[in-house]
């Protein structure tokens, strides 16, 4: 089991809870941190700002693929961020923890 | 030095502080950056929620395993998640002082 | 185009903001998320508590070194941590936009 973080950024909370109800309904992640932030970025030559709610899904890198095409969909931006993070180490009651929840 | 980032997630601010200046006073981390966020999660085969104090813990990657068996032992949580990310990189003058605070 | 974040932690909103936006305009940076925590540190011999921003900077590893030396110059902190985190894998649209917004 190989854990993998992945954060991606939503406009607000109702589509913050709502794709991640999802995926944990799908079993494509095990737990998910979400906390609102604001956001500074260059769009279509300004630079805008907002309030985001940013998530940080905990899952197995196995489902990475399904797992990114699945945000995807559900996903309001137009280019949204998907971005998958490795976890170096894990202790193993975690790591037994999410293998058992994800299968 | 090889800085890490030790992310880890508490029930609530009276349980991250206490662990996180435990480990400040053993030396086992250098700095800790705590916030609250919404946690979503299979618990028991049901999708529960709640709020959470979450921990970003910098440190050097010599310090692992006794950080990661400390963080273990004071925890409140039955499995707590313990997870290591590696940084790629880090400016000199941060890591040198890393390695005086920790040493 | 390989992807970066990049973590660094200002005392206050108005620093934040201000570095944050010098960063996008001169294009080191696509977008950059913040949100406060408090942070708890060695500083001096003694354990410190006060409030922060933290901000996640998106970039691509060509303007590292670049970026690092532009928030060493601005940073209000005598050792701010300016931390490079690898991004093992991002959609390929959101690689795009960013190789689109940085040129």
């Amino acid at each position: 089991m190989e854990m993998i973080l992945v954060y991606t950024t939503f406009p607000d909370w109702e589509s913050a809870e709502k794709v991640v109800k999802a995926l944990l309904e799908r079993k494509l992640i095990a737990c998910a941190n979400l906390r609102e932030h604001r956001a500074f970025y260059w769009w279509q030559g300004k630079i805008e700002e907002g309030k985001e709610v940013g998530a940080i899904l905990k899952t197995e890198v196995e489902k990475w693929r399904e797992l990114r095409d699945a945000i995807r969909e559900m996903h309001p931006y137009e280019v949204p961020l998907i971005a998958r993070i490795e976890v170096d180490k894990v202790n193993d009651e975690y790591a037994e923890w999410l293998e058992k929840v994800l299968s």
